[in-house]
Parts: structure tokens; C-alpha cells; sequence
């Protein structure tokens, strides 16, 4: 049997200002696709829809991810770590391309013997015919 | 030919009051480890060492990955994101957890009906004769 905690997944909202990163993994290659933040809000939000949903520090507003470009994230499966500080959703990426650069994940880029950078994946689409 | 990029990578720390979140993925298996912060030199002893390097925000100092309990991550390659701020660790992580409540990745605990939390993975060490 799997070990239950009785708890309600309680997030640290309150001990970092209002927000928490959460990651974006691909549910079946695992494959890390972005990071965003999430406001409780936009927790609340992911939980109800099933879509991941974000907090922009930019906009300052919630962002359903893919609400411009159409790629959005179904969730599979949503993990939290042991501080309860981070959330891990496991998605299914609509489109195929997290990125708004036009990448499958938006770490395309190596660091390259601590020195330079290296594009190492292939565009998914072109970014100009998106946005 | 990989497409090389000129500039030497520029995280964004100064965007963020200095930390930026770096995710450690094991290497192999794509699993995400752990989530923890760096500052501008935690991300250069990274580079330098090749050990995973963060500072916590609880003790506010550097700390290299393992140094209390041996599960240090050995860093086979780095990306980071089309923003620069946010770092990914691809590692081998050393004794095969990177969980200081023994488990092998932080997010040991998945969301259930939106409602409560399961443990859905192994321990692998006992914390207690470890920390």
C-alpha cells in the first residue's frame, strides 16, 4: 500500500514572499522542459483545471502556460518536495515546444567547458510565426 | 556542427538579488533530484570543482552538495535557460540520494486528487545514521 499523509499539501507560499518555483518535466521522457513561478493562485488554478498555470514576475498576472502560443501543459502528475517549497509537474507539452524561443525545453543551451555556450537541441517552430 | 554561442554565459543574479534556482536531474535516468539556490560563488566553485555547489538560504552560506553526508553530485553537464536564470545540473548523484530524509530525489511525494500526498518512492539510507 502506498504511505498516505493525511495532510493537505500544504505549500511554503508564506516563507518566500508569495511565490515557488515549479518545474516542467516531460511525463514520458522526462526531460526538463522550464521553470516559472507559481502564486497560490495560480497553484489553486493548476489543481482545479488540470493545466499548468503560472504566476508572470513580468506581467504580474496569471499565465496559463500556452494561452498565446496554444502550446499548453497538461498535467499528469504534480510532486512536491520535501520543504514544500517546489512543485515538480509532470506534463504532457501540447506542440511539443515549451520554449518561447521555439525549443522543445528552454535549456537548449550547454554550458560548454565553463566558458561558453552551445545550442544542443533543434528548433520545434519558429518563434516569429507563433507570437 | 553545434551552433556555438560567443558570449560567455551571464547569469541573471543581479535580475533576481543574487540567487538564481538550479535544478539537480540525475544524468542517466532524467530523474529531478532536488531544487536548491546558488549565488554568483556557488555557480563558479561549480564550474571550478565540477561538484554541485549551492548556498542555502537557511544558513546563509555556500554548501557544497554531500558535505555532511557523502552525496555529493558530480556535475556531467550544465544547461541553462533561454532567460539565464535558472541553472540545470545534470549529475551522478553519490550514494544514490539526494534527499536528506533518505529518499533519492526530493519530490517523493506526489499529489493525490488534489487533496492529499502519497509517498510514492523508496528510502534508500536511514537520515538518522547519516545526519
Amino acid at each position: 500500500m502506498p504511505e498516505f499523509d493525511c495532510e493537505k499539501p500544504e505549500l511554503a507560499f508564506k516563507k518566500t514572499g508569495g511565490l515557488l518555483p515549479a518545474i516542467a518535466q516531460d511525463y514520458l521522457t522526462g526531460e526538463v522542459l522550464m521553470l516559472a513561478y507559481m502564486n497560490e493562485a495560480s497553484w489553486e488554478e493548476t489543481i482545479k483545471s488540470g493545466m499548468a498555470t503560472y504566476y508572470s514576475r513580468s506581467r504580474q498576472k496569471l499565465w496559463k502556460k500556452g494561452e498565446t502560443s496554444g502550446h499548453m501543459q497538461v498535467v499528469k502528475e504534480i510532486r512536491i518536495d520535501c520543504d514544500n517549497d517546489t512543485v515538480l509537474l509532470k506534463v504532457d507539452q501540447i506542440g511539443g515546444a515549451a520554449c518561447h524561443e521555439g525549443y522543445k525545453s528552454c535549456f537548449f543551451r550547454k554550458v560548454h567547458d565553463g566558458e561558453s555556450l552551445v545550442i544542443v537541441e533543434k528548433k520545434v517552430f519558429d518563434p516569429e510565426k507563433v507570437y
